[in-house]
């Protein structure tokens, strides 16, 4: 009963941030999210990928399947903004997104409790053994404060 | 057990927000914390202000003793930046946001794990019983979301 109230809290804390950024992705037109954020920093455009390619990243670190975009880590986490790649269009990451989300979002609600106290795929059984917290339940912790931290720049674009 | 260990995970998470705020506010001289984040946006002074205000307000709030600089809110909660109040300076906000987390953190570890649980004191007993996750760990959770956002944004000070 008490591992269901965390998973439930941490859930919670995770798709607030996701409603945060739909929330402002809906306000924004593709020509605002080709602007900075702030002068000389990323490009919205830019921050919506790298949120796409982290949150698909998610998927084997909690064990839920393979990756649907890995490609996407090229431009968006592995290389800076303006590096001369092209990128995919923000209707395309948007719908990305979704697909993403859909996959997380059943897998969240199939993995009973006490599942999400066990190791995510980056930690060794070994390590896990001395290092309990690197379970899937603080993925979902660590990863809500990464999206609220780039929706805090974001909100930005809005006139 | 598992109580302790999921307090340990949103106590850490809390500490690294806590951590990376500080190692900005490290790098940043007085002079930059006067700037904008973003032109025509909230002021770095403006931002550490609210977050001492914020973090403040968690001592009532966990039932871990008074307010230690109430008077801020007015200034940095209830008032956008730039309304024409005189702010304190950097140094006082930053001295007020060390005094408040020695506090926050004896009260951390001196809280058992199992009275995390409990009901934090803006909700009422009525509401907590079907609204458990309403609870102290809780409000970490949430407030570790919310420096993530403005930390994201002050950021965006340096050069």
């Amino acid at each position: 009963m008490e591992a269901q109230l965390f998973v439930k809290m941490v859930l919670s804390s995770w798709n607030t941030q996701y409603a945060e950024l739909w929330k402002l992705l809906d306000q924004l037109s593709d020509e605002q999210l080709q602007n900075e954020t702030s002068p000389g920093r990323n490009r919205g455009i830019y921050l919506l990928g790298h949120l796409v390619a982290v949150t698909d990243g998610m998927l084997p670190l909690l064990d839920f399947g393979p990756r649907m975009y890995a490609q996407l880590d090229g431009i968006f986490v592995h290389l800076p903004d303006k590096s001369g790649q092209e990128m995919p269009t923000a209707t395309t990451l948007k719908s990305n997104l979704k697909e993403i989300n859909e996959v997380l979002s059943t897998s969240f609600n199939n993995l009973p409790a006490e599942q999400w106290f066990s190791r995510h795929t980056a930690v060794s059984e070994f390590d896990f053994i001395s290092q309990p917290y690197r379970n899937k339940l603080n993925i979902i912790i660590n990863r809500s404060n990464h999206m609220a931290y780039h929706v805090g720049q974001l909100v930005y674009l809005l006139k």
